[in-house]
């Protein structure tokens, strides 16, 4: 794409994003689905949990956030449920019955956090929904055991289930997992990679593995349950991604440049620890003078004591050496090729809205 | 039981061994059962492990003993395949077809494989099969992976499959994973305790749970494959349980009392490391002053730095408190069981063969 098409489809997003802002509707019935949802799939997520032994299920109950660390219960934050109720505006998009597709929304939910749990111990994050994350409470063995449980607890849920699609569900979800372990896998390879030997390609597959492919996946399940044939349900896994690497960017670019009063993370949060996001990667792949910048300020891998300014510093260089607009045009590419894609799945528009509103809440998040 | 009732098993359990092993008929007979089912699922396992990505393929790869750690080919030790072996000795036993049930054996020696991959990283242990561990070799994060990957593809094989026993064996498969993810929590808690401080009851639930379990869903999976009625599964699954029980407690005696030359290992290796192994619990918890003896030797958890001699006075210690003849006892016991149950879900003698000579031979395994 040329310089001139970056920048104008980064305008047309920004106005878009903008003008959804302004009216609020979409972000409204984005949050009633996600209410739905969670409600929906709570008690099928509950029950799974309260099925496993000991401290399995402690550790279980407090990564969902219905338990403080000393067992006493929590109001809990388990997350948004952005994957169950796509699961389940999938469904009804496609004229099926979300209410036969609780259990196969809640077997995605409890994938999601069964990676969350083991990657979190790989990355030694300490913070998970603003608390501390499960392996820093209750060791690494438990935090890896309570993720295999709760792996095998979604395969139970999806095997004992009586619904005709529950065996293709249960065999594109083992394959998803598949996938998300390889993106886990190269996202700690890079890791350890000076900046400026890392791809734009391999950073781009590796966001599609790590999250676009359970959001596609989350789809494809929805369209599993409501009777759809291949073509859809391969149309729906691919809106899926595609919303799912626009999520990605965005989610990049807030790292960067979100407000820290809106994010509750400190300025250029991902710059501090020298987070290999998209942004980055592109700009030091832009070539030129402005990349060359970047990559002497951004030095080898690892976190760094530095003070805002530096760090301001840093975060000017990726937007000089085009970073910035990338991500947004590369976003507003993705979540066109997303729309593009569900309609081929769900040529109503109407019958679209509710997968369309999730999309756009998800790469909204945060402005 | 008495005193002397016990003693009369675990001669009577002696002189069946013994005589055993002077026929070595069921073990050759177990020997070639063992060779035909690896001839059968080693395809099986091979296309499960090629159709991973990267990484996770290289250690799947490496820890079934295909490949060297520098990825050249290697004429490997993938496990005896005692698993799948007996899913397929179980559905012959019940009539079935054992060709229709390869997937679902494949299935059950990769979650078996998965967990090792994960017990070795939580319990750092260095050597598996007599080569280093996989997260020694290739990190914490890639043998987890590999772990998360091999369970998925578990799964999946079960999801993809079109035998109407594929759901029920899926369920069962899944629940079993939660068992064994509950065996080694137990073992991972009971490892920082004092020793006198652990119950045999606890003891036992715990081997149950890691070794039982996983020998009882692959005969009950066997089991579903010949389209066997619940009451058959249970008896089948109630089989493997006791024999997987008869068996740790006989692997527990040779971890103390094994010859080195058989073993492999260095002589009283499991005193050595201060296991809580089941011949050690029960001469703890057995009263009296040679238990108070054994508990003074033993001391707090953790690896001492001790001769041979000092290793062996505690091996006397333990057999003085009768650790040694309650676990032969036990073991015989617990076959007498297996081969109780086993006759109430295989009533003909002649079809039960294959299970029994299976089971006979985990059981004396390096004696």
């Amino acid at each position: 794409m040329t310089q001139p098409a970056v920048r104008e489809q980064a305008r047309v997003a920004a106005e878009v994003a903008a003008a959804a802002a302004a009216e609020g509707y979409e972000a409204q019935e984005a949050s009633a689905i996600l209410a739905q949802a969670r409600a929906a799939v709570d008690p099928e997520l509950r029950r799974a949990v309260e099925a496993l032994p000991g401290s399995m299920r402690r550790v279980a109950r407090y990564h969902f956030g219905w338990e403080h660390a000393d067992g006493t219960p929590a109001t809990g934050n388990a997350g948004k449920a952005v994957r169950p109720a796509l699961v389940l505006a999938a469904v009804r998009a496609l004229g099926g019955r979300p209410e036969r597709a609780v259990r196969a929304a809640a077997a995605v939910e409890l994938t999601h956090n069964f990676t969350l749990l083991h990657d979190d111990v790989m990355d030694r994050d300490a913070t998970r929904r603003h608390r501390p994350t499960a392996w820093t409470v209750f060791g690494d063995a438990d935090a890896i055991l309570a993720g295999d449980a709760i792996q095998a607890q979604a395969q139970r849920l999806l095997a004992e289930e009586g619904h005709p699609a529950a065996s293709a569900a249960a065999a594109r979800l083992a394959a998803c997992v598949v996938e998300l372990c390889e993106g886990q896998a190269v996202d700690v390879a890079l890791e350890g990679r000076d900046p400026t030997d890392v791809s734009l390609p391999e950073t781009l597959a590796m966001a599609e593995a790590k999250t676009g492919a359970l959001l596609g996946c989350a789809c494809a399940v929805g369209g599993l349950y409501a009777g759809a044939d291949d073509e859809e349900v391969e149309a729906l896994d691919a809106f899926g991604r595609c919303a799912g690497l626009a999520f990605q960017l965005i989610d990049d670019v807030i790292g960067i440049w979100g407000d820290p009063v809106r994010t509750g993370k400190p300025a250029c949060a991902d710059l501090a620890v020298r987070k290999k996001s998209l942004p980055v990667v592109a700009a030091l792949a832009s070539g030129g003078a402005a990349a060359d910048e970047l990559a002497a300020l951004y030095g080898p891998p690892g976190p760094k004591k530095e003070g805002v300014a530096e760090l301001e510093a840093i975060a000017l260089a990726v937007e000089r050496a085009g970073g910035r607009d990338w991500a947004q045009a590369q976003a507003a590419d993705h979540m066109s090729r997303a729309v593009d894609r569900l309609s081929q799945a769900v040529p109503v528009p109407e019958a679209a809205d509710g997968l369309l509103s999730l999309a756009e809440f998800v790469t909204r998040r945060g402005y």
